[in-house]
């Protein structure tokens, strides 16, 4: 998708890829469906923990291949979220909130015999997500630059593996909220930050950055662009404005990090061809909805 | 665009018309393009009153052609709509917020010279609008109904026309707010009704029928499905959260319409082809971004 306005407004020519279009709303599902299609025919089952869109991505990828899904998730977990697993065919088992009951949950799937299926600590999980780089690369010729969203790195690293194979040079530069920064904090350090306390909206992107997927940002060079809240809010109300795209707030921060950048250097991005991944539309639209119900009684 | 979640849900096969991704957000920019491209060379520039999106697409229009575009707009318009008419290139002169004080503004400029656009009660703009369908009938072979929302009538009167020339027999149903359906009982009463106190949060919706939409109506016996403010609200709700897609609650009351007409009678609509035309997307998605803000701040 293109915006004129958005052009204007930052001086470059800005290409959107629309992975809240993609099948269950976001870049998930490719990662999830490459793994699942690679597991041997004798497979029982997949399985994961997951309080987000892999869950339910994985749910759709083993729907696909005929395979069942179990999910552990925790009992905190949002109602919508619980929603979208169950409507793609993946079947939910609440544990206690914390990483101890998450992974003890997956290793009895594990231990009965059903594949583990990782978010994103994953070569397979890694492959997958970069096919969203590829066919952006194949669809806009001569991209200057791609930015994405860094969450606990899937996406970027596929990203920088489809761009360092492409004929032409784009950089890759990754977005991530000033209050979830594991990343541009390891990669100042050279090794993954044990402190990791994200407070963001962006729940996407709370994740801490996985070891193979920051070792593949260092080695093709990613630097990460980091954004506050209220940037990363108004850059989803101008692609709801603008591109009438329902994203939720982590899809929405690969623009964020485009505005912050353009205004901090606008002649190093004059006239530049910038593809920007907008990684996912799921969000709970209720209290959205409802803001409109007062009116509603009101007139 | 297709929602496998929603053709299961309603038992029917139903096509989206996206006009929320028409040129300034909604289908008024294909009649307001239409009568722009029909006016001579000499025309000093265009003019109309508006509180909402055909302000901006005749805006829009006249910038093409080269043309000015005065709109005469209430004091009480919101900012959104006042900016979504600037942004288009039109020049916005306040008035008091009556009907009377709205004609007097545009009769100014008509007495200078300029062309005056209606909204809907023009055969330029309704033979544009239906544009819409026919491009929706040239896409989708063998549709069997087309839903489409009616407000002032320019909308469904060009549908009625564009599916009256199509080869197949297509029934064309109007979607309207029941606290603004003032073309239901015009139809029902033979003629226009004089009492009209629109009362629904469907904005694009409240204007009173125009006199030659509601005759084409009669003439092409479309019949007219009413829907509540809350069918409308979920409807909006569904399209945001299984196609991604902003629509404003006008834009939503097609499918509204359908999903009433399917609880009340399933067996008639099963297996149906059916074209829903979602009419735009144009909301002023503050409100709604803000309601992310106070989660930004507590985490």
């Amino acid at each position: 998708m293109r915006s004129h306005a958005l052009d204007q407004q930052l001086g470059c020519e800005i290409f959107f890829k629309c992975e809240q279009l993609q099948v269950t709303g976001s870049f998930k599902f490719r990662g999830a469906s490459h793994a699942v299609s690679l597991l041997e025919k004798s497979c029982k089952g997949v399985a994961t923990h997951s309080s987000g869109n892999h869950g339910a991505a994985l749910a759709r990828a083993a729907d696909h291949h005929g395979l069942s899904a179990e999910v552990v998730m925790p009992e905190s977990a949002v109602r919508f979220k619980v929603d979208a697993v169950r409507r793609n065919g993946g079947t939910v088992h609440f544990c206690e909130a914390t990483q101890q009951a998450r992974e003890d949950g997956l290793r009895a799937w594990v231990e009965q015999g059903y594949e583990a299926i990782p978010p994103y600590d994953d070569d397979r999980i890694i492959a997958g997500q970069g096919s969203c780089a590829l066919e952006l690369i194949e669809q806009v010729p001569d991209l200057d630059v791609i930015i994405a969203p860094v969450g606990g790195g899937g996406l970027i690293a596929g990203t920088a593996l489809a761009a360092a194979r492409s004929k032409g040079r784009i950089l890759v530069l990754g977005a991530e909220p000033a209050g979830a920064d594991d990343t541009a904090r390891s990669l100042a350090a050279g090794r993954r930050v044990d402190r990791h306390h994200p407070l963001t909206i962006a729940d996407g992107l709370r994740a801490l950055v996985g070891e193979r997927n920051l070792k593949l940002m260092q080695r093709f060079g990613v630097e990460v662009i980091t954004v506050d809240e209220e940037r990363i809010l108004d850059a989803m109300g101008q692609v709801w404005t603008l591109l009438k795209q329902v994203v939720e707030p982590s899809g929405a921060i690969a623009l964020a990090a485009l505005i912050r950048a353009v205004a901090e250097e606008p002649d190093r991005w004059k006239g530049r061809r910038v593809g920007l991944i907008l990684s996912g539309g799921n969000l709970d639209v209720d209290p959205l909805i409802n803001t409109y119900r007062p009116a509603a009684s009101e007139q």
